[in-house]
């Protein structure tokens, strides 16, 4: 397969390239940039020195639909949906990392992102690509909109009680905490080192562009609007993510009832590991990795249930979620170039 | 005033210390330890050499309640409630910043704490010492009992709300956030930097001894029984909590009004701050100082309020609680010795 | 005193603030800035909330050569060289933080800031402000040139043994480490949080603008052209740093009798600590406080002598200094405002 | 193949692991400890759930001799010397991480470590393994013992100018930077996150065990007694590795030559990276990667070289340069399991 990955100079765009530079069968990988144009890709990334002959070349749809298979947009949003157009009608499947094609309602999309909308034939053609749980609309789709980090994270810890409508109508609170490398590759005073060290920060409180994705998805699930509360926070470090949740349910459960539960929606889903009583995970447990790791517990004295997931914001939250939903599209094995272990420590 | 401080050698310990040695009113700062006797303090802290000529001795009941105001006592749980009984008939008034004499049910600590309690007669002398809520009982106690880190933070945001008997019934969830220092100084697995950095983690889920020390109060105030969900996590930095809040208010408000309220409670208080609509306090904003920001903010969406409330634990959330309690007993002002800035960045 | 900082938004800048709001002979603290006017400063420091009252002004110099007994430059460099002249003449001291008036040939201002210098009479008029070792000129100085903060921690180091000219001439390397605040308040993308967490940068090799600063006390000490090798690292962490020097002697000495000779030379010097054998210091052992802490060892296999010295860069190496030089410039106390302790941990 | 890592508990052991059971030619790979007996391996680390189905056993030489091909040890210094020749005898190759085998003159390890050295023969029969400086040796080696962290980063960056005795008797000056990680998996008081954290120490001057490992091998390589000054200080990071070197030419170079020197010699060595001029690396660079990148730059004003390695502590400072020397002692592809990209951010 020959495969490009557009916006290559960003966070997630790299990691894509890492992933996809070492996958067994991808045979080529371009990288593209919005802003550069040959330009060796080691300029950029000294770290891949003698590992990357790769040079950066300025978008170029034409060439794109008629040498590659699949094109990753790791781009900011409102880019994708001006480029993805131009992409289609040939060979070359779209697996989008922006936000621009995950909102079905164009509204929503203007409301939270303040900015123009995709067209809304656009908006139905693209397949929300959350790997576990929309897999047979995924392997037959052109056009993938790849979740967000939060929403990956938060959805993954809530589909198996909110698909069997267990959960207490509106009751869903997400606290979620991400790494600084959520916030992209840029030069901002918010993310210098000094303003963000010895720091935890909590931003767009009720505001966050995750909330109409997630609300999206629950309604899809459950067949009712939700509205969820949720919160970001930003850690002093640069992957990872936790998603603290709390739910109330409507029937009666114990925690080893709703581990056994989880575990057993989870059993054929390599990349989602249910921890047993007693364990919580962090999130260097899945450091480098695409792993998403998920604890429930019944808190017994209130009788509400605190599901703890988390993930490497830029594998499962992005690159990882990507090249798994490449490999569902071509009929590859779901785990095939992305059996790295978490880096430990 | 002479003071002493037991438990010397712990970070909350030696933070007293360095607000104590400051102080305008006090004229002698002993230090004391129950593993050293005899010791320079420097031996102990470098960063003291030139600075304090102090000598860690061994615990004497007999010669503090002679030679001194007021002790601290510092320690780990389980030391004080032996050693408070020894100290009470003396002039020297205790300010307790361990866990031991702040829950008012011995068959709560029990269960929480998993030690003996203190005796009953104990406990009922003891003050609880929220400062910006007990001032009258405070300024006439012997004994006063320093509240925990995480309640702290989590029991002034909540307060206005609370005492106005404005939030639903079991309702309140907390999802807090500390940094490292509030495991307290010493050598373990967990704590150490390369278990610690680059990681976020959540422990004692539903089961941290902070919850029942929340309940306690909240029940002072509201008169009701009041369970709370309340999970903590591990920042990677060394100082800071921040306390995320969620809670369902029984009348309509919106964050207009709750803000000015929030306001108009605390404006005779020095060390609280509330914040205006938009913006949010993060936990550097209090770094090295007393004081705790808080907002407020009206989820529109879900009508459900969330309150964040930062505080830094070894200040407001220990030593510096501890000498604005001191200041209220021996009738200084409230702010006397504590007045450092926040130190940014 | 009335005292006025420019480039009070920086991070020199906002810790003069902290210093000279609490210095007991400032009466009145003004703030201005190049960029913003009429601008509350808490809107910029939301930690600054209910303790600051002060508003951000435009540099005027009519104004402050009426109002002001001293103006501190907190600026980059290139922008003093045209207030100073501007403020001359006035009642108004000046202390200079940007390297504009340090050099005293203005060619080698031009080699190593590639702009412009300053008049050559305004140079020889700037006295250099190591407030150590040239007490006595600062003293009397109208325009203090604030030393560098890697000229500080370095010549504090070297100077008892380059004094008594003890150095093998030429053999001086400095190995210096430094925390990110060094680097300003400002979004850069080197400076970003995911770009310098977990990683250990070298820079400016053999190009760093304090070369020619050190060399030039160096020369002014041994009255001997000196070239040093000077390597500067990034240190993922805020504040802080350390120069490891390495440097050959012309006669015998041990580890005590260099030690013992350190201490008799900063025996009646407040911020300067040298240690004991065996104990070298720890860039925390000085953060947030205006010490520097020197240890000396001769490494007895190779005949080396090893100098390690560590500052706040914030404190000692700019607003420590700077007030420590307010504080000779007008008679007062050298310890005056400045006797906070370390923060610890 | 089937191997072993004894010591598999901790930082360099899981890391061998991690390696090793990705290892295309390795089929079993066995973890033991000399403190745990059939603990699943996930129970010590949760971040292996699903991966790793191993159970740690206690070390039994026996069984090691008959079942496995190489046996690793990641074990603290004074265990290899009694485990080694309990092994040797038997097909089973021994890489050893400990330092136990490293100094050939018993009296030196004695000197340097505090404890008995292991038996002469067994020195003798031991092959220090820099890979890329003794391959010949390696191959035809039983037992490999691997080299140190600081002195791989070290030697990798002198060897080119030492083997060419273009390096000044004597000269040698190296600065050295580690992460945490470096002190193994731990409680202790100064490893742990408070002390650590926003903090930069320097430790062992002029006494680490590595001293004498560097100058060993200098010496074969120069054929003179070198002494070496060496500091370590720890960086508030977990991985990564800076020596930053100083040292003083007999003839004539500069920046160019130097450059093209080392990258000739570096040519066909796969994990050595040698940098164009004015291009220096980080330790994040090779983060996660068996890689060492190296700089060098002639300081044209004092005529001393400065040379810049970094290298992943854990990686080509300990299980990734074990690996690679399994690779050579079995006539494998040097680089065979061991082409991770680094991680990066």
């Amino acid at each position: 397969m020959n495969v490009g990955v557009v916006g290559a100079t960003g966070y997630s765009g790299v990691e894509l390239y890492r992933l996809l530079a070492n996958h067994p069968e991808v045979e080529m990988c371009n990288v593209y940039s919005s802003s550069l144009d040959k330009v060796a890709y080691t300029e950029i990334f000294p770290h891949l020195q003698e590992i990357s002959g790769e040079q950066i070349n300025a978008i170029n749809a034409e060439e794109m639909k008629k040498e590659l298979d699949v094109v990753f947009l790791a781009t900011p949003s409102g880019i994708s949906k001006e480029l993805v157009p131009e992409l289609t009608g040939s060979k070359a499947k779209v697996i989008d990392l922006s936000g621009d094609l995950r909102l079905k309602t164009p509204g929503e999309y203007e409301k939270w992102y303040g900015k123009n909308p995709a067209s809304a034939a656009l908006l139905d053609n693209a397949v929300y690509g959350l790997s576990e749980w929309n897999q047979q609309a995924i392997k037959k789709a052109d056009v993938v909109a790849n979740p967000g980090c939060y929403p990956t994270a938060s959805l993954l810890g809530l589909a198996p009680l909110v698909n069997s409508e267990e959960i207490k109508s509106q009751s869903v609170i997400i606290d979620a905490k991400s790494g600084l490398s959520g916030a992209g590759k840029k030069a901002s005073l918010t993310s210098s080192f000094a303003e963000s060290q010895e720091n935890f920060r909590i931003y767009k409180v009720h505001q966050h562009q995750h909330i109409p994705e997630i609300e999206q998805q629950l309604q899809w699930w459950s067949g009712k609007k939700e509205k969820i509360t949720f919160s970001t926070h930003l850690v002093p470090m640069t992957r990872g993510i936790m998603a603290t949740m709390y739910v109330e349910l409507l029937k009666d459960w114990n925690t080893e009832s709703l581990q056994d539960y989880y575990q057993s929606i989870y059993e054929s889903s390599p990349f989602v590991r249910v921890r047993k009583k007693g364990s919580f995970p962090s999130t260097r447990d899945v450091y480098g990795s695409n792993y998403c790791d998920i604890a429930v517990e019944l808190d017994e004295r209130t009788n509400r249930v605190t599901i703890v997931s988390v993930i490497d914001n830029l594998l499962k939250g992005a690159a990882g979620q990507a090249v798994q939903n490449m490999n569902l599209m071509f009929g590859l094995e779901e785990t095939t170039g992305l059996t790295q272990f978490p880096i430990y420590p």
